[in-house]
């Protein structure tokens, strides 16, 4: 419940990363079923500035989105940026090798992160307080701590020093969020505490002491998926399950059934409408040319004169109207509409998947679900 | 009356070049009120070819348009990335100097155009006869006869030869479409002669003499705005009012209230949705920035903090919706959104504009709707 509206959870939450989800109006975003949307703060602040979007309204009234929103810290794009391969590392895809910190300027003091703009290289002093300010002009519903993000190829050491900076940043983001919040935003704070059990266990229990009004599971989450269900579940276990619980950053189907079934209420991720923009449509396990990936990639010249629609059992409007010829011909002819019905249905595909999950919990078929995705 | 439904005249019709309104769905074409849609041949031959769209469907099923269209020869293409600066040059815009034919692989024959691909250089004979097939596989309502798009800086000489040179390949045209045509399409015949009042008298008396449907004016229309009137004043006097004309690639807003004035009825140009993606939203005479240009420049940082919709008095899903603030960040941050709000509103301000027009012309009121445009 959020002043926009009811979340059924769990629930799949789409990036709209500058005020907006890449390529379709917030009317094409609604037909597809959508619940809840984010926004995040890294880029906003930047351009066109929070205090523009406070200006025009708020975030709703600018981007015209009337459901419930939620708002990152900033600090994961800060230190993505500067390890390079943060993102990567985070989602549990083994590299070869770590990079280096340090690749953007940025800088971490006990105060905040110093960093610079990716725009115009401007320098910029994110602190917990200014990130909830920020998030306070913005006005979404769901906004979060500002925590350090650290990437997998740190040691256990500096995991355990960064995960205390987090807290007291967690500390003084809820401070500052209760002397602004007028009852209209609700704050999630953030497990930290990398791949290490012991260190999981003491940030559970920081952030389940702490008046946050959810959970959201942060900070590397191992360099495998295997890894990645461990540390989720070790979270989940230690965790105060009255509260919503958010997966920051993860998105493929497989993860999600592995974290709904750990109790994970709230995922989100760039994927499902960032492959639609390079010709990834979303499938469910029959329809794969592959088992190892979620998708057709309708980039692929056997499409060329295939007259059936991504998926006939799907409703959505690409599936409804459109052949999977058309489609390989917009990609190939590289037409923005090849982006537009690829992410509707990306967007429709997740929204239908999230509420066979929230029907298979209450009839308990959660595993015969998954067998089918 | 096409197979495809009535258009209203004067229409403007929209390019969906790649058989696509860049950045939009069909469904979002016909809410912007469209009528009628055109699709380029020439494209559409190299990508993904005739034969796969017709394998498809045809145009209509491919793209999923349920309203009338038109294609063109395939010819003003060739042409014009033969010349380089053709299309400037029959708009009336007046450039500078005039560039050597040629610069890529062109050939005129009697025959007809030989060419190379834009995507791969392979190479390719269009004829009249082929230009018929491929517009008769893609099946639009609406279908024109090859020509030879002459630019401006070639000679009366010049501009004569290759006019009898496209009378015959519009008799060709005609004798092909006549084998082909199942009662679904129309053809339209071209007027040629350049900026020259007796060739173009000899052009409109051939048009006229032929079982076209409709007529279309082409090919040079002159060096200036005013030149080009005069042209299209002089063929609207000779050829047979009772056939409906085009006006080939015309759609400046006073472009259109000087044609409708002569009697044409309808319009194509890449313009509305042109400008749209680069950050131009089509506004009457009021709104304007500067009377040298008929839209504003939404990219101008005065817009930033603009809380205001483009145009208030503007019923759009756009100007119903979004400020002319959000639309400056679309932009600035580079969102594929920018493009398709600011298409829509292009979209709806040229019907709506055309829609005043046909009541104008009822009203014998054209002179005072023009003023406030």
């Amino acid at each position: 419940m959020t002043p926009h509206g009811i979340i059924n959870t769990p629930a799949f939450i789409f990036c709209g990363t500058k005020a907006s989800i890449k390529s379709l109006t917030p009317e094409q975003v609604k037909e597809a079923n959508t619940q809840v949307i984010l926004a995040n703060t890294y880029h906003l602040m930047l351009q066109p500035g929070s205090e523009v979007v406070a200006k025009l309204g708020g975030l709703h009234q600018f981007m015209q989105w009337d459901g419930p929103m939620l708002t990152d810290s900033g600090g994961f794009q800060i230190f993505s940026l500067g390890y390079g391969a943060v993102a990567d590392e985070i989602k549990g895809r083994n590299r070869t090798a770590a990079r280096p910190a340090g690749r953007s300027f940025r800088k971490i003091t006990e105060e905040g992160a110093l960093f610079r703009s990716y725009i115009d290289g401007s320098r910029h002093l994110l602190t917990p307080e200014r990130s909830i300010e920020i998030q306070s002009e913005l006005g979404a519903d769901l906004v979060v701590v500002l925590d350090e993000c650290t990437p997998f190829h740190v040691d256990k050491r500096y995991t355990e020093r960064s995960m205390h900076l987090s807290h007291r940043w967690g500390l003084r983001s809820l401070k500052r969020f209760e002397q602004l919040n007028d009852g209209r935003q609700a704050l999630y704070g953030i497990v930290q505490g990398g791949v290490y059990p012991d260190l999981r266990e003491i940030s559970c229990e920081f952030v389940s002491q702490q008046p946050f009004f959810g959970n959201a599971i942060g900070g590397s989450l191992g360099a495998s998926k295997s890894q990645m269900y461990e540390v989720v579940q070790m979270a989940m276990q230690k965790l105060d399950r009255s509260r919503p619980t958010h997966l920051l950053g993860i998105g493929g189907i497989a993860d999600i059934f592995a974290g709904v079934a750990e109790g994970i209420d709230t995922f989100d991720c760039v994927h499902p409408t960032r492959i639609a923009r390079h010709g990834g449509a979303l499938v469910s396990r029959e329809l794969r040319d592959t088992p190892a990936r979620e998708h057709l990639n309708l980039n692929n010249a056997r499409y060329k004169l295939d007259n059936e629609p991504i998926d006939q059992n799907c409703g959505c409007y690409t599936c409804q109207n459109f052949s999977r010829g058309y489609l390989h011909h917009l990609l190939k002819a590289k037409e923005i509409l090849a982006t537009s019905l690829l992410t509707i249905h990306n967007v429709f595909f997740m929204n239908e998947l999230m509420q066979r999950i929230r029907e298979a919990i209450a009839q308990n078929a959660l595993d015969k679900l998954a067998k089918r995705y």
